[in-house]
């Protein structure tokens, strides 16, 4: 059986995260990988009716640490009934968002703290970290602009502002250099296929 | 502006609870107290919605770590919108079950551990507690029996077993030890009208 991995993939909204999680995880098949690509929050029939919670009504329906409660029990089923299971069975599993999201939405852009979205993590998750965050990245106004190209709409987390995204931004770029082995940033600018080639070339050492 | 207080009602399934918070807090009022009953889980609508998730399937859905943060959510939710503002007011707030429940039920009966539970309830609540606890307490094997001739049929916390609610209740009882100025160990055994009076003298010095 071969060694199975777990990677998440992040980023803020309109990097092309949907996008690129399908391009990389073909690019693993054809390299003879067994694939599974799953999502947060949600992935697992538990997380995803957390998540349904999550996103009904108002941004402010939920406090920043209610809020961050809720993301990390549906992450400890996810873990529990999908990721870890796969994993054991030598699968690959891409994650649409994994715990960077959280440190970086409610732990820093809400203002919970790193160290108590950790805790939540360590409790809930046994502190489970993928062996490899690749970051999407794009220059700052290009997200929004390629996210309101595509759908002119704005969810509930994608209301808060230009400087709450900017400090989204932030926090991925500062976790990729304070924690360089795992976490890699990735430039997402050019053509699609371009960035896939990336993403695969910052899975060195593991893939 | 008379003070206001947070009292909880705690116990194992069957010693009378739902009846004695009703009575209490008609005594309360009796007593010139504005009043307010409230429960966990629930209590405030975001709580009530995670209640529901609680509550629905069967009792292995969520694993401790999940249940637990499920209920440190909902408890979040509940004390901020409802319990802390109307304490704020002036008011009496009597809840049926706070966080010892959680201590007893997911950090005792299923493993968790307490440290972990108050983690829990420090980021959620701020470690809110309440001015005092009344645990009820009836002997080994009557509540049980109460709880069989009311309704014949066990919800899913019930069906988990004598050893378990064996271990619920001396929780209950050890607590009440350790912390003996918040959490008082009230007899449930007698006449409804009497077990009311015990639960009001133990209400000493915040009455």
């Amino acid at each position: 059986m071969s060694q199975g991995r777990f990677i998440s993939l992040e980023g803020g909204e309109g990097v092309g995260k949907s996008t690129q999680l399908r391009l990389l995880a073909e690019a693993l098949r054809a390299r003879g990988h067994d694939v599974v690509t799953t999502r947060e929050p949600g992935g697992s029939a538990g997380a995803e009716a957390i998540r349904a919670l999550l996103f009904e009504g108002d941004g402010e329906r939920w406090s920043p640490a209610a809020e961050a409660l809720l993301f990390a029990a549906a992450r400890a089923d996810h873990v529990e009934r999908v990721i870890r299971p796969a994993v054991a069975a030598g699968q690959w599993v891409v994650c649409d968002r994994f715990l960077d999201s959280s440190r970086a939405y409610q732990g820093d852009a809400r203002g919970l703290g790193d160290a108590d979205v950790l805790a939540l993590h360590r409790i809930g998750s046994g502190g489970l970290l993928p062996d490899r965050t690749l970051v999407l990245s794009l220059p700052p106004g290009e997200a929004e602009a390629r996210e309101l190209a595509r759908d002119g709409a704005a969810d509930r987390f994608r209301r808060r502002g230009d400087a709450y995204h900017a400090r989204v931004r932030a926090f991925f770029e500062r976790i990729a250099v304070e924690e360089p082995e795992r976490v890699r940033l990735i430039d997402a600018t050019g053509e699609e296929g371009e960035v896939t080639a990336r993403l695969l070339a910052a899975l060195d050492a593991i893939a």
